[in-house]
C-alpha cells in the first residue's frame, strides 16, 4: 500500500498536537465541572427526520447507511445521519430522558460533529465542539444567561493564562432588545429587519439602509434609527443611555436592556475587557429568543466566531412541557488546528514519559522494568528503552522524544537537557513539578 | 414532538452513568500514560477501499455519504465509511505520518467505533474501545508482547481495585507455538488445522477430530496430538513441559514456547492469577502471527472477550518498510453498559458539584456567586441555587442530585447527609477528600 494522503477537512494531530488538545480539553472540562456542569455524551447518529427539521438541510448532513443495504440497493428503514452540532442531539436526549433528569439541568458535552462543507481554514468536515447548556422545565431564570457567559469566559481565560491561547472578545446582544426597539418604532416584522441589519458588516450601512427602505418600506428616519442602534457597542453599561437617547419606548426593549446590562456589568467585574455589548450581533435567524453571543480570538478574527450561542425559549418540547435553555458552544478544532499548525501552541515533548530507564543488556531488562515500576508507583510516567543499545543511542532515543530524564541501572539519573547526572533512589526520586507532564505553551 | 425512543444498539448513559464512564476512561488513560503510551485520535471516517480490505465486509460497515449526493442520486467520488475498529485507522495513520513518528511508536487510542451488527447484550452498533499498540519500523522486539499484556492487566486491575469492576482472566497463546507444533507433525497447511481447532469450544473434541481426519486427511494419531495440545492450559510455565511431553520437535515451536513462557512468568510475578497460557486460543484467522490475547471478566463470561489482541508481523507496509506491531483493545462499552445498567457500578452523585450555595433572595444572588467563586478558586466544584426558594427546597435540590454540602450566606456549611451545620470560611473550608469528586464504586 502506498502512503495514504490526508482527507481534506478531516484534521488529525500528530502526537504532540494531540497532547495540546488533551490538555485544552481537560482544562475546559475542569472549568465546566467546577461550575457544576456534568458531562454527557450522545450517540453520533440521529434519525434523519430529527436532523433535517427546521430546514437544516443546508448544514450538509452526512447520511449513514449499512453497507449491505447500500449494495443491495435497499433503503434502511430508519435512515440515520451524523449529528452536525451538539444542540439537536442534546434536545433529543433531554426529551428522551426528561423523567430521569433534575431541572434546571446543567450539562457539558465535548464531541466531534460532522458537516459536508467545503473545507477551508476554520471550516472542517469533522470537528470538535465543547458545549455547555442550562435547560429548565417550563421556565429558566435570566441569571443563567449571565452564568453561562461567565463560565465560558473563565474557561477561555484559563486557556489564555495557562497555555498562551490568544485572549478572546465576546460580543453580546439581546433579541428582546432589538425586537422591542423595532416594535417601539412601529415595525411589525422585526425578523425581516434583523435579517437585513445582520448584513451590516458585509455590505455596509448605506446598503442596509437601502434594503430597509426599499424592501421593507421603512421611512428614512426609521431605517436610520435601526442603523444607529446597530452601531452601538460598549464594554460597560453606558450602552443603555445611548439606546435611551434614541427615544424609543417599549417594554420588551426595557427587559432586553436590563438583561444585557446585567450581563455586561457581571462580565466587567469577573473578566474585565473580555465582553462587550454589540447591538449589531444577530446570530442569523436561528431559534434564539434572548441573549446571543459571538466570540472572536484576538489576532485570529478571520476565523470567525470561535464560540457562539444564545438563549432559546424552547430547546425542545413534548407538547405539554417546554424546555427553555441557554448555552454556548466552543469550536475547539477551529481554535486549535490553526494555532497548532502554525506552531503557536506547542507541547514540550511528544510522549507522556518523564523518564526513560536505560537497559544495560537484554539479559538484565527485568531490572530496568523493576525500576520503572517503582517510578510509576509514584505517578512518574516512565518507559523502558526498547533496545539495549549503547547508552549514547538510548539517550538519543529519549532526546528525540523530549523525554527529560534517563535513568541508569547504577541508580543515577541524568537530566539530558543540562547533562547533569546524579545518584538517585527509585523509591524516592521526584522530578521537578514542571517536568512531570508535558508542558503546553503558546506564542 | 413526542418523546423519542432509544435507538437499539446505540447506548447512552444518564449523567451518573457517564460519571462512571469518565472515571474509568481517566483511569485507563492514566495507566497508559504512566507507561509512556501517548494518545492519538483518528478521524471517524476512512475511505471505503481502506475499510473493505482483507474481506472485512462482514463487519457490517456503515457507509457515509453527503445528503446532497444521496438525494441527487450521485455517488460521492471518495466513498467513506465509519471505522469499525481502531486498528485499521491506526495502520493508515502510521503509514501517513511515518516520517513524523519515532519508532517504536507507542500509542493509545480511546474512541467510538461503529458496526451495523444485530444488537444484543455485549454487542452494540456504536461502542467505545480503548486500544494500546507498540509498532516498530521493520522489526519489533518480543519483549513488547509481554509489556502490552502487563500494561493492560495493570489497567484492568486498577479498575477492579479502585472502582470494583470485576477481576479479569487473560488467556494467551502464541501462533508460532501452534504453527511450529503442526509443522513438527508434518502438517503443511497449519492454518487449516488452526481453523478447525478454533471450533473446540463450540463443537467439542470428537467433532474437531472428525474434521481433522475427514477434511484434512490427518491420521488419528496426529489429530489426537493436535487436540492434546489444545487442551493444555496453565497459570505458570508448567505448560512447557506438557507440550514437550507430546514429543514434537520444531524450531518455531521452541520460539513460541519460549515467548509464551516469558509472558506467563512475567504476569505471574506482576499480577498473580490474572493470566493463563491456554493453547486453544486462536483469535480467528486474523492477521496475528505471534502472541494472541483474549480476556474474560469474572462473572460476565457470557459477554465474551472484553479485551483482545495480538502480535502482527505487518500492521502496515508501504512496500519498502514494514511496520510490525503488538496491541490490545479493551471493549469499554461491553464492560460498562452491563455493569452500569445492572447497578453493579454506580456514582455517589449525579453532578460534579460538591457544594450548593443557597440564595437568600434574588437581590443578594451576587453574594452567593461570590462565595461560590471563592470555593472554586480552591478547586471545589460549586453551583449556586437556581432559585431563592425557601431553604428546605434548596436543600432538597441538593439532595436529589447527591450534592453533599449546602452553604448559607451566614457562612455556615451543612452536610446534608448527617445534618451537621458548622461555621466555615469560604477562603479556607475544605471538604473531606472523598467528597471532592463523585465516588465510583462497584458491587
Amino acid at each position: 500500500m502506498s502512503r495514504p494522503k490526508p482527507l481534506s477537512g478531516f484534521p488529525e494531530f500528530l502526537p504532540e498536537g494531540r497532547i495540546v488538545e488533551q490538555r485544552v480539553l481537560a482544562s475546559l472540562a475542569q472549568t465546566f465541572e467546577l461550575h457544576g456542569f456534568g458531562s454527557i455524551e450522545t450517540r453520533a447518529l440521529e434519525p434523519m427526520a430529527q436532523l433535517a427539521r427546521k430546514g437544516e438541510i443546508d448544514k450538509e448532513i452526512y447520511v449513514v447507511q449499512r453497507l449491505q443495504s447500500v449494495r443491495a440497493g435497499i433503503a434502511d428503514r430508519d435512515e440515520l445521519g451524523l449529528h452536525f452540532d451538539l444542540t439537536v442531539p442534546f434536545a433529543r436526549y433531554v426529551l428522551e430522558n426528561s423523567g430521569h433528569l433534575s431541572f434546571p439541568f446543567r450539562r457539558y458535552q465535548i464531541q466531534k460533529v460532522w458537516r459536508g462543507e467545503r473545507p477551508q481554514e476554520g471550516r472542517y468536515r469533522e470537528f470538535l465542539q465543547a458545549d455547555i447548556d442550562v435547560v429548565g422545565q417550563d421556565a429558566l431564570a435570566a441569571h443563567h444567561d449571565v452564568e453561562v457567559a461567565l463560565v465560558i469566559l473563565e474557561a477561555l481565560e484559563r486557556l489564555h493564562t495557562d497555555f498562551g491561547v490568544p485572549p478572546v472578545l465576546m460580543r453580546v446582544n439581546n433579541r428582546k432588545l432589538a425586537e422591542g426597539f423595532y416594535r417601539g418604532l412601529g415595525i411589525d416584522d422585526h425578523l425581516a429587519v434583523l435579517q437585513r441589519v445582520d448584513k451590516l458588516d458585509k455590505i455596509g450601512p448605506a446598503a442596509v439602509a437601502d434594503l430597509l427602505t426599499g424592501e421593507l418600506g421603512l421611512s428614512d428616519q426609521v431605517a436610520a434609527k435601526c442603523l444607529e442602534l446597530a452601531t452601538i457597542s460598549a464594554a460597560d453599561e453606558s450602552f443603555v443611555e445611548r439606546v435611551r437617547a434614541l427615544g424609543v419606548e417599549n417594554e420588551l426593549l426595557d427587559e432586553g436592556l436590563a438583561q444585557l446590562a446585567d450581563l455586561v456589568a457581571a462580565a466587567a467585574a469577573a473578566v474585565p475587557g473580555r465582553l462587550v455589548a454589540d447591538l449589531k450581533i444577530a446570530r442569523g435567524l436561528d431559534y434564539y429568543t434572548g441573549t446571543v453571543y459571538e466570540t472572536e480570538m484576538t489576532g485570529f478574527e478571520h476565523l470567525g466566531s470561535i464560540c457562539s450561542g444564545g438563549r432559546y425559549d424552547s430547546l425542545a418540547s413534548d407538547g405539554r412541557t417546554g424546555y427553555p435553555g441557554v448555552g454556548l458552544s466552543i469550536g475547539v478544532t477551529r481554535i486549535l488546528v490553526p494555532l497548532i499548525s502554525k506552531g503557536a501552541l506547542t507541547a514540550s515533548r511528544t510522549v507522556p514519559s518523564c523518564v526513560l530507564v536505560a537497559v544495560d543488556a537484554e539479559e538484565t531488562r527485568a531490572d530496568a522494568v523493576a525500576i520503572a515500576a517503582k517510578l510509576r508507583a509514584r505517578g512518574i510516567a516512565t518507559e523502558v528503552a526498547p533496545r539495549a543499545d549503547r547508552f549514547g543511542k538510548q539517550i538519543r532515543y529519549a532526546d528525540r522524544r523530549g523525554i527529560p530524564f534517563v535513568w541508569f541501572s547504577s541508580n543515577e539519573v541524568k537530566d539530558i537537557r543540562s547533562g547533569e547526572q546524579v545518584p538517585a533512589d527509585p523509591d524516592s526520586w521526584t522530578p521537578p513539578e514542571g517536568d512531570r507532564r508535558p508542558g503546553v505553551s503558546g506564542g
